[in-house]
């Protein structure tokens, strides 16, 4: 079988499609963190909200550490650090699990990581990591889009075998610009209309134009939903999970309440990612891992805190 | 007493400042259609959501309608006809109360009427009316703002003794852009910086610049709050009846849900608007009726329906 065989076209005509997924959901049978009624879920959805998996004091040490990482890279001007269109707030910072201290440490935390191993079915590693920080007021809305889209397009990811992890730092309210997800959506593949611009990436952060679905399509998938459209609400401390190729975007931030959480991409070490689907060159490292993508090797959960008291 | 005496100074300093309400929030001590609890909450909040004070039919009528005058005005470029930015799609037409018409005797239905009259104590005229439509995918954000402001400043009405009615012809969900307010903040008056330009109205309808309140105010009403800030959520047939001075805004809409209304404002004929307080000309008329403001005499509360049936 050809490794690199295109299963999930993308970019390639001028009218887009909905095909059916052609990767299992869940990935394995084995034993792991989660329940039967919670992998019927994340199933069924397409995302898994873990409330408050992580303690007050565990975010309040997440907060601080998001904070002075935003300040040390405030007068950056480096392509993994993404500000807000318009302004020079930070927006993102990219590879924090590579900063050889509390991110690394973080991402191998076993909270998460089991998780994601089990959805997964094997050991994973991180494609994609960054903190996200949407500012009170003035955070600016993220149209609708599926990771894997790009991340299969753009990156060459060939299998939808990976899962998105949002460590939520601060309270989601309905009204401070919650993702949002259709959920079920991951079941479908939306093959978007046009082609992939050159370098697509130092636009695409701020405001995505190719790799986005159509109207048609968003409306089938809602329709096919019930007319739901889930937000991704709850206190600090809360983990969503969400499959690669579940469709969600983000409204505006008007209230006065920040945002912020670390992101972790988690995929498959048996999905690594090869050449672009687009036949354009490859994204920079930091957003798709391909020369440090070895398996991770769990820490325990209390790592975290216990490490901090340590110093 | 001068009658035009500027109790509600805005747009006059470099610095934004906070004031007391120096009016009534209920005029009235007399009888109406809402109950105590009904006063209380309206006086308390800011804002009341009548649920399906419409039925579906009428609903399907009020649609129906709303469609008939859009498409009658898809191709009008005059001032109070209204589209997105940045597209052609129809946002709002104004003025609708005199269309010698279905609108007009909706304008007129006890069923609002007499709210309106209960809340501001007195008879009422039209001041200004509407209908929005946010269509899905594309629906911009409206950013915070206290009507009052502007009909304090630009259209020179000197007291709060007006109420909006938004009567909800589409399904309002937490996720297809609805109404956001900060209940209580009718209970303060944010004067903004700044000045107002000439032809302010020509570009605020689209985008308000003056007259935007300052991050420090919204945070400080928000807090007052107890950080809550609500949503106008709820089925086809619902009226929101929200004080001139409560601040509102509204996120985009992301959805493939459109959202329309038919909106109303109802002010005392004790409070008849006068000379703008910017010192500047009077807004058009479609904006803040002059002309044309005798009291209205409600009529029937089944004259919607039966009407249409006679013809």
């Amino acid at each position: 079988m050809d490794m690199n065989i295109d299963l999930y076209p993308s970019r390639v005509s001028s009218a887009a499609s909905i095909k059916e997924r052609k990767d299992p959901i869940i990935h394995s049978n084995g034993e792991g963190p989660l329940n039967q009624l919670e992998l019927q879920s994340y199933e069924e959805n397409g995302y898994l909200m873990k409330e408050k998996l992580f303690t007050d004091e565990e975010v309040k040490l997440m907060t601080e550490e998001l904070e002075k990482t935003m300040k040390d890279n405030q007068s950056k001007d480096t392509a993994d650090v993404i500000k807000e269109p318009g302004s020079n707030e930070i927006r993102s910072v990219f590879e924090i699990h590579k900063d050889s201290g509390f991110f690394e440490m973080l991402a191998k935390n076993e909270r998460i990581v089991k998780i994601a191993e089990q959805l997964l079915g094997s050991q994973v590693y991180i494609n994609q990591s960054r903190i996200n920080f949407k500012p009170g007021f003035k955070g600016k809305e993220f149209y609708w889009h599926s990771d894997f889209e790009t991340w299969h397009v753009e990156d060459g990811m060939q299998h939808m075998r990976a899962v998105s992890c949002s460590i939520i730092l601060t309270d989601n309210y309905e009204f401070n610009g919650p993702l949002m997800l259709i959920p079920g959506s991951h079941k479908w593949y939306v093959s978007c209309a046009g082609a992939t611009p050159d370098d697509n990436f130092k636009s695409s952060l701020q405001k995505q134009e190719a790799g986005t679905p159509d109207n048609e399509s968003l409306s089938w998938l809602t329709e096919k939903a019930g007319g739901r459209i889930d937000r991704a609400t709850g206190p600090a401390g809360s983990v969503l999970f969400f499959e690669s190729n579940t469709m969600h975007g983000s409204n505006g931030n008007l209230s006065p309440y920040p945002r912020s959480n670390v992101f972790f991409v988690f995929n498959s070490i048996k999905n690594k990612i090869g050449k672009p689907y687009s036949g354009q060159k490859p994204r920079p490292e930091f957003l798709a891992n391909r020369d440090n993508n070895k398996a991770i090797e769990a820490v325990p959960s209390n790592s975290l805190v216990g490490k901090q008291e340590v110093n």
